[in-house]
C-alpha cells in the first residue's frame, strides 16, 4: 500500500525532474558559460555536453534521490512481504521490478541526464556494491559447517562452474554458427557468455533460505557454491577474454586451469593473512582504546584486501570472503565490544543495501541502456542452455560426492565393523533438485557482461542481462513452492543463528568465546558437527600439556610454533563406536580429517592470535591462564 | 612510527603501480580491442583513452588502495597523536600532508589514470563526503545548548559570513583591479571568490575542541556558525555565480537577501518534516521488529531529505542538519534499541571515515589537479583578506551581541531590582579571539571553487585551495596553542557527552528519555541550561491540566491542537530572584522565549510523535498515562 503511495511520488518526482531537465537546459543556453569544465564528469556520463555544475548538482542529486526512492521501496515492500508472511514474491524480483518501471519511466521522459546517470557500471558494481555483501558473507559465516561441507562445496564450485561455463559455451557457439539469427561469434566469445551466465547469484536464494530456515547443510552448500563461484566465473571470463580474437587451442584450457587454481590460493592467502594481520594489529596495540579509530581501520582494512588482490590481478572476493571468515575468528576476539558490533551491524546494514541496490540496478539496466540489441531467439537458446548447464553441472557431480562419501565410509567402516551396510546419500535427490533449482543468475554475471568485447557485445549483454532477469523471476519466485514440493527440511533454528539475528549486545564475551571454541560442538541443530568425540576433559589435557610449554616460544617466534605444533598435535580420540551415534559418526568422518586443525588453532593459532582468552574458558581449559595472558597485555 | 611503515609501503606500491601502469599500456596496445565502450566512464576520466574493462577495474582498485591506505595512515595517526597525547599536531593536517606526499608521488610517477581518479571530484564531495558529517553533526548536537545560543549561532552565521565575502570580494577585486598580475575578475567572481572563502570548517576546529572539551558554550557557538556558514555560502555562491557576465546591480543584493532567507527556511522545513515523517513511520508500524530494514529505512530517509532539497534548489546541508535534530529529537525514541545503536555508530563512522577523506583529498588536489595556475601574490593577498575579513566579522559582531544581551538584560533587571548593575560579556574577549581563530576554511570552499567560471577559473581555483590547506595548517595547528594562550575554560566534561562517547548500550530507555525531557535543565556543567525555575511539580500540574484535555484530540487532528495548546501552554514561572543564581539567571533569559516550545513540545509534540512515553517519567509527569498510551498503539 505505502510502496504504492512510494511510487505514485517517484512518478511525480520523475515528471517534474523531466519538466525541469528541460527547463534547465534552456537555463543553460541563457547562460553564458561557454568554456566549462569537467567534460570527464561521471554523474553526466556524457562527455560532449558542458554541464553548470550546478545544474549538474542538481540532476545528479535528483538521480540519487530516484534511487535512494526505489530501496526504500524495495526494504519497504520486503518489511511488508514479511509482515503480512507473504512468500511467493520476494523482495529481490520486486526490486527489479520497481528498477523496470522506473527505468521505463525514465527511458520515456525527455532528457538524457538522469538516464545517463542511472546506467550500470562495472566499476562502481565491483568497487562499490560487491564488496559488502561478500565481506558480510565471510563475517557472518557458520564456520563450522562451511569447512564440514568444504568437500562438497568445492566439487559444486570449480568442476561445477566448470561444466556450466563449457555446456553453455558450446550450445551457443553451436547456436550461433548454424547462422539463424546472422550473429556470429568466436568460440572465445562464446565461452566468455558461458562463463558469465555460470555465476550463480548467492543473495535471492539464500535470504529465503534465511526466512525458512532451510537445513544447514543444504543452505551451506548452496551458499558456499555460489559465493566461490562469482570467484571462478570471473577468472574464467578473464582467462577467456584473453583469447578474445586469437584461436583457442587446447592447452588453453589447461593454461586456464593453472591460472585459476594460482589465482585462487594466492587470494586465499591475501585474506587470510591479511585478516591475520588485523588480529595482531588489534592484540598489540591500545587501540581499542578508541573504538571510533578501531572500527573505522578494520573495515578499511577488510577493503584493502579486495582492492590489493584486485590490483594484483587475484580475486578480490575470494580475499575478502576469506579476509572476513579470519576476521570472525580471530580478530572479532581482539576488538572492543563497541566494535564488535559496530563491524557487525555495518556489514549487515552495507550488505543489505548493495543487495537491494544491486537488483534495482538490473531492473533499470533493461530499459536504460540504449545500445542493448534484443535477438529473441537467441535469448530463449541461452536461457535452455543454462538450464541444460546447471543439470550437467549438478547431478552427476551429486553423484560423484556421493560415491566419495560412500566409498570412503565403507572403506571406514568395514575395518570396524566388518559388514556392508546401506550408506545414506550425502546430498540426496531433493537435495540435489533444490541445488539445482537454487542456480539463479545474479548481477556478477552482468557486470563481467558489461566487459565482452567485439562486434556484438550489445546483443551478448543483452541477451545475458535479460536471462539473469528471467531465472530471478522465475527460479526465485518459485523457490519457496519447491523448497515445499521437495520436501526440504525447513524451520532449523540453529542457536548460532539465532544469537545473531537477535539483541545479544550484552552477552558477555566469554559465552562468545566460548560458542566458537571447542564447546560450539553441541550448539548445532545438525549432526554435521565437528568432533564430537573431543570431550572437554581431553581438551583439558592437551591444553595441559601444550600451552605452557609455548607460552614463553611465542613471543619469540611464531612461526617457530607453528610447525613444532602441528606434530604434537594429538590424534583424535577414537574409541568404541556406538551404533546409536551411527548417523552422526557418518557425518562427521570427513570432519576428521580437519580435526588436526582445529585442535591446532584451539592451541597454537588463537593463543598467538587473540588478547587474551576468556577467563571462564581458560579455567576450564587450561591450568594456568593468569602468567599467560598477562603477558600479553 | 607504524604511519611511516605504511607511507613507505605507499611509496612502493605506487612504484609498482606506476609500473603496471605502463605495462598495462603496452598490453593494451597488443589486444586487438578498438571498439571499447564506456567512453563516458568514470574511472579513467578520460573520455579519449579507451580502456579495457579488465584493466580499467585494475586501476580503479589501485587508486582505491591508495586512498584507503591513506586514510588508514591518517587514522592510524590519529590513535598514535592520541594515546602519546602530541597535541601540536592534528589529525586533519596529516590528512593534507599524507595527501600531499602521495599526490606528489603520483604527479612525478609515468601514467595519468591514476592521477585522473584521484582527483576531486565535486559531484563526489557533495553528494558522497559532506552528507554523513551534517547529517551526524545534526544527529550528535546538544539540543539545548545549541538552541540557547541560536542568536549569537545566527548572527555570526548569517551576516558574519555575508560581511566576511563582501571584504573578501571587494579586497581581491581592488586587487585584481590594479592590475599587478594580469589578472582581471568582474565583481561577481570577486564576490564568488569571497563566498567560497567564507565557508569555515565544522571538522578540525571541532575535533580538538572535543579533544580538549572546551567549554560547551564558545564550542557550540563555533559549531552552529561554521554549520550554517557552509549553507550560507553555497547560496551566496550560487546566487554570485547567476550574476557572471552581467552587470551587478544594487538590486541584487536584496534579491540575494530574500533568496536567501527563502531557502534557509525551506530547507529547515524540509528536513523536520522529513524527521517527523520518520517518527510517525516508526511510530505507527510495526517496522521495528526488523532493526535490519529499520536502521536501512532511517539512513536511507534522511539521505532523501538531502538529495530532495538540493534537487528542489534548496540547501541540503541546512535540511539534513535540521533533519538528523529532528530524528535525534523523536525519532530515536521510536526506534529500536539495535537500531538506536546502528545508527549513531554508523553516522560517527561514515562521519569520521569522510572527514579524514575530505582533508586527504584537499591535500592530493593541490599536487594532482594538472591545470592549477599559482600566482603567489594573489593568494598572499587572499590569504591576508580573509583574515581582516573573519576580524571584521567577528568583532564588531561580537559586540553587537553583547550590546543587545546588555540591553535586554538591563531591560529586564530594571524592572525588578530597580539598580544599574554590571552585566558581564555574553561573549567575552577571549572567545571572540578564539572565534576569529576558529576561522579556518575546509573543503566546502574547494567543492564550490570548482564551480567558478570564467578566464581565470584555474587561477581562482588554485588561489582557493592554497588559502584553504593554509588556513588548516596554521590555524588548526595553533588552536591548541591559542586555547592556553587565551586561558580558554577547557576539561568541560558535560554528562550528556560522557554518555554519548563511552559505551551506554544498556541503558535503559527511560533514562534515555529523561535526559532529552525537562530534567534533562541540570545536566549541563553550564549555567546556560534552560527553565530553571520550572520545577518537576509545576510541570506535574501543567500536565495534569493539558494532557487529558488533548488525548483526545490529537488522534483526530493533530494541527487543531497546535493551535489550542500555543494559547494554553502556560507561561514559564517567573517568581522572586535569587541573588546567589544571578547569573543563572542571566544566561537564561533569552531562554525563557523559547520556554513556550519546550512546553508545547513536551505536552503536544512527544506525545504525538513518540511512541510510548516511557512509564518512569510518565508516572512523575502525568497523572492518567495508561490509558493515553495505550491509545496509541
Amino acid at each position: 500500500m505505502l510502496s504504492k503511495v512510494l511510487l505514485n511520488i517517484a512518478f511525480r518526482v520523475l515528471l517534474t525532474t523531466a519538466k525541469r531537465a528541460v527547463d534547465s537546459d534552456d537555463d543553460d543556453e541563457l547562460l553564458p558559460s561557454p568554456d566549462l569544465p569537467d567534460s570527464d564528469d561521471p554523474i553526466t556520463g556524457d562527455p560532449d555536453v558542458d554541464l553548470n555544475p550546478v545544474t549538474e548538482e542538481m540532476f545528479s542529486s535528483w538521480a540519487l534521490f530516484i534511487m535512494l526512492l526505489l530501496l526504500i521501496s524495495a526494504l519497504w515492500s520486503g518489511y511488508y512481504l514479511t509482515q503480512k508472511r507473504i512468500r511467493a514474491v520476494h523482495e529481490t524480483v520486486l526490486s527489479i521490478f520497481y528498477g523496470m518501471v522506473i527505468g521505463l519511466i525514465i527511458r520515456m521522459s525527455p532528457g538524457h541526464y538522469i538516464q545517463d546517470t542511472v546506467t550500470f557500471n562495472s566499476s562502481y558494481f565491483f568497487n562499490v556494491l560487491l564488496p559488502p555483501i561478500i565481506l558480510n558473507s565471510g563475517y557472518e559465516l557458520n564456520q563450522v559447517n562451511f569447512f564440514n561441507n568444504m568437500v562438497s562445496i568445492l566439487i559444486f564450485a570449480i568442476p561445477g562452474t566448470f561444466i556450466s561455463a563449457v555446456v553453455i559455451g558450446i550450445i551457443l557457439y553451436i547456436w550461433t554458427f548454424l547462422g539463424l539469427e546472422s550473429i556470429d561469434i568466436s568460440f572465445a566469445d562464446a565461452m566468455s557468455v558461458g562463463a558469465t551466465l555460470s555465476a550463480t547469484d548467492p543473495v535471492t536464494i539464500l535470504s529465503i533460505f534465511n526466512a525458512y530456515k532451510v537445513d544447514p547443510k543444504l543452505y551451506t552448500i548452496i551458499f558456499g557454491e555460489s559465493l566461490l563461484n562469482d570467484a571462478i566465473s570471473i577468472v574464467m571470463f578473464e582467462t577467456c577474454q584473453k583469447f578474445h580474437g586469437q584461436p583457442a587451442t587446447f592447452s588453453s584450457v589447461f593454461e586456464g586451469a593453472g591460472l585459476f587454481l594460482m589465482t585462487f590460493s594466492v587470494s586465499l592467502l591475501i585474506g587470510v593473512l591479511i585478516g591475520i594481520l588485523v588480529a595482531l594489529l588489534l592484540k598489540h596495540t591500545h587501540i581499542r582504546r578508541y573504538p571510533q579509530i578501531e572500527s573505522c581501520l578494520i573495515l578499511l582494512i577488510a577493503y584493502e584486501s579486495y582492492f590489493f588482490s584486485n590490483g594484483c590481478h587475484m580475486s578480490g572476493i575470494v580475499s575478502l570472503l576469506f579476509c572476513g571468515i579470519t576476521l570472525k575468528h580471530y580478530a572479532y576476539y581482539n576488538m572492543s565490544r563497541r566494535s564488535q558490533i559496530t563491524i557487525k551491524y555495518i556489514f549487515q546494514l552495507l550488505a543489505r543495501l548493495s543487495e537491494n541496490f544491486i537488483f534495482i540496478y538490473l531492473g533499470l539496466e533493461l530499459f536504460t541502456e540504449v545500445e542493448l540489441v534484443y535477438k529473441p531467439m537467441l535469448i530463449i537458446v541461452a536461457a535452455i542452455s543454462i538450464c541444460v548447464a546447471r543439470w550437467c553441472a549438478v547431478f552427476p557431480l551429486s553423484h560423484f560426492i556421493n560415491w566419495i562419501y560412500k566409498v570412503k565410509t565403507i572403506r571406514s567402516m568395514s575395518g570396524i565393523t566388518g559388514e556392508n551396510i546401506s550408506v545414506p546419500d550425502e546430498i540426496p535427490y531433493n537435495y540435489q533438485m533444490m541445488t539445482f533449482w537454487a542456480g539463479l543468475r545474479g548481477a556478477v554475471g552482468v557486470a563481467l557482461a558489461l566487459g565482452i568485447q567485439g562486434e556484438y557485445k550489445f546483443t551478448l549483454l543483452a541477451t545475458v542481462l535479460v536471462v539473469v532477469v528471467l531465472t530471478v523471476i522465475i527460479f526465485g519466485g518459485t523457490t519457496a513452492g519447491m523448497l515445499e514440493v521437495l520436501n526440504i527440511k525447513t524451520g532449523c533454528i540453529s542457536e548460532e543463528d539465532t544469537s545473531d539475528d537477535e539483541f545479544d549486545i550484552e552477552a558477555p564475551r566469554a559465552i562468545n568465546f566460548m560458542s566458537s571454541g571447542p564447546m560450539q560442538t553441541d550448539l548445532g541443530p545438525y549432526s554435521d558437527t565437528n568432533s564430537p568425540d573431543i570431550s572437554i576433559d581431553q581438551l583439558a589435557v592437551n591444553n595441559n600439556k601444550n600451552i605452557p610449554q609455548h607460552s614463553s616460544l611465542m613471543v619469540d617466534n611464531t612461526l617457530g610454533v607453528l610447525d613444532e605444533t602441528e606434530n604434537t598435535s594429538p590424534n583424535p580420540g577414537r574409541s568404541s563406536i556406538d551404533k546409536r551415534n551411527l548417523r552422526d559418526k557418518l557425518g562427521t568422518i570427513f570432519n576428521s580429517d580437519s580435526q588436526w586443525f582445529q585442535n591446532f588453532d584451539e592451541q597454537v593459532l588463537k593463543p598467538v592470535f587473540l588478547d587474551n582468552v576468556s577467563p571462564s574458558v581458560q579455567d576450564s581449559v587450561t591450568a594456568s591462564p593468569s602468567d599467560f595472558s598477562s603477558q600479553n597485555h
